[in-house]
């Protein structure tokens, strides 16, 4: 196990009507909000009325950034800027999912930077400090709601790019499992997807010591598998959303990761996907994560994929170790199959014609992952099994 | 799932040389320390003269408690206590194993109480502050390094009790698994089973909703089933006490529990075993704890046994359901045979006498556990089956 540094800040506040704690928790850092949610969903389900009624009530004055999209853009967040700078804002409020939230932490922090708030996520500025940040989340997928990271698209330059800093991470979020029963079939699939590849790239490693770290990661998977297709049968099926809400914090908070090396493969490659062709990001981590297990599998990493198949699939682990970790990752394809998620990148619309340029753009900083690191020829190969 | 609020605040600093953060956390949040200790264990594996030296280095001046026991006594509080009234103390920095990170948080918050620091462990007085509080943790066992709550025990009274408030959480725990190289054989077995009797108050429970959290909390068993025996063979094995020590904050720190009811069964009675005799906790509860499992095994919990079994100790789904149920409490009590714990009341000393005043001690409050809910009739019963 490696050395590592927990600091897992958000409070959560988990459950039917724990809305109502959203006053006093706003109370406790700010007074003038900006409310920051996407298309109109929210307002169909009644959550913008409820939340806007509470506000009201408790007499805390808003402004509100809508519109914003799916892979969010950047020109968002420079709105969302202008809006704090010209209300005085200092709390930001995010209702929905991901992208919401997403968009929510580079406003809270770019409020306190001088230049433009695309230079935080190359790199070019510096991180000083944030508005404190709450979430109310609409989509178990993500888990923005629970860590520090934003992603977030330029299509100007074609980037879709993550950054973390733990300015970011926000200060409480409620986690109501009903506020996800309206989420279509195709949109909880593509949720399921990323959060279990969330907890891919976390479980796929070398560092074989973080043992407590992959009996967790495996825990995630199967409430995953379990709850999925009923979720997508009964999409008001409480336990299947609460448990899935919940998984999709704890897959990417850290848990799973502290004590691992945070190199990821899967994520690097569907961010230019999502980048170029504006794809859903789980639909995108559905159609590659089994070729890149494919392309992964060979004597030094067979006996992750052993684990995998054994402990999450529950293979026999007499089987020859090759054989568990073919089956276990077809299992892999057949669920997403399941889930109605799509198969191959031309069903999505990407044909050959952007391969390369996508497999040297997700490389272009260096090899992807540590569990058997992949470069652009790789990463090109994988796009290509995955047409 | 039931509806909770999530708030894990401790930060760790988890690994090799991590000690070296302590005096840049300790600068976060005060400047005159009382530093709490036990035995000469700090001092013979130079744990103690590496915290000092770093102080020293710093500038940071300290005052000692020691002589904290193992089930820590309020008289080791109230001396704490004075100590910092004394030296303007504005931390409280623990070094050690559960027992003296209890007494640091009574001290801390007893601080603030005008009365005696006894009545907040008996609900006379209120929380009303608590000085910042920092451990290194030296056991792997209570997990008292990232949870709110200390036992203390009054030997004038013959109680030990729990209490819990977030004012008690550690601001943050040092946690470098080669402190725990040097810690004997039967305290190291104690230690897991106080990290399994733990995960075992969450895991067995009628939330049978709270999927999540089942598997998650037989991750943690699974580990410590894992690395139990390999810590007893090589105590010098990193690995072992690296997970075994993430393992035992895992187990208790609310990540098992949330979203479940938090009401034990075991220890309270084991509480009861060492206000009256003293014994090591761990022990304790490796005693009493497959007697207990035998005795609310019954058709309306063997689903829950059979999980047990089947995902903990591999036992085939297709058999009887009672059977696996019974083969997993058999596992669970050759497990800590296999570890060297004492299997009997006797065997610690304890006889016929005292049982029926512990059983209605126990009980004192009402029905102990939501899982099948045992009264003073239930514990003792229990008792005499562990004879």
């Amino acid at each position: 196990m490696l050395n590592f540094d927990y600091s897992i800040p958000t409070k959560i506040f988990f459950g039917k009507d724990q809305i109502q704690k959203l006053p006093e928790q706003i109370l406790e850092f700010g007074s003038r909000v900006l409310l920051i949610y996407g298309g109109g969903s929210i307002k169909k389900i009644g959550l913008y009325d409820q939340a806007i009624k509470l506000l009201r009530e408790t007499n805390i004055p808003f402004w509100e950034l809508s519109g914003v999209d799916p892979n969010p853009k950047i020109e968002s967040v420079r709105r969302g800027i202008d809006l704090c700078h010209n209300h005085q804002i200092d709390f930001v409020l995010a209702i929905g999912g991901g992208s919401t939230i997403d968009c929510a932490k580079l406003v809270a922090a770019g409020y306190y930077y001088s230049g433009d708030p695309w230079d935080l996520m190359i790199g070019k500025g510096q991180f000083e400090n944030a508005l404190p940040i709450g979430t109310i989340l609409t989509l178990a997928a993500t888990g923005s709601e629970m860590d520090p990271i934003a992603v977030i698209s330029n299509p100007e330059t074609n980037q879709k790019l993550g950054m973390g800093h733990p300015l970011m991470a926000p200060k409480f979020s409620i986690l109501d499992p009903t506020y996800t029963y309206s989420v279509p079939k195709n949109q909880t699939a593509a949720g399921i997807a990323d959060i279990m590849s969330h907890v891919f790239e976390a479980y796929f490693s070398n560092i074989k010591s973080a043992y407590v770290q992959n009996r967790l990661a495996e825990a995630i998977l199967k409430t995953c598998i379990h709850y999925g297709p009923i979720a997508l049968e009964e999409p008001n099926n409480y336990e299947a959303r609460a448990n899935l809400m919940w998984a999709s914090s704890l897959a990417i908070n850290g848990l799973l990761s502290y004590g691992k090396m945070r190199k990821w493969s899967c994520h690097p490659i569907e961010h230019e996907l999502s980048a170029y062709y504006d794809i859903t990001h789980g639909v995108g981590l559905a159609i590659i994560t089994p070729h890149w297990m494919e392309h992964v599998l060979e004597d030094s990493t067979v006996e992750v994929f052993k684990n995998y198949g054994v402990n999450v699939w529950g293979l026999n682990p007499n089987e020859d170790n090759y054989a568990i970790a073919r089956t276990a990752i077809s299992k892999t394809k057949e669920f997403f199959i399941t889930l109605g998620l799509p198969t191959t990148l031309r069903s999505v619309n990407i044909d050959e014609e952007k391969l390369k340029l996508m497999a040297d753009a997700a490389t272009k900083k260096g090899t992807l992952g540590e569990f058997r690191p992949i470069n652009n020829q790789d990463v090109l190969q994988i796009l290509k099994s995955a047409l």
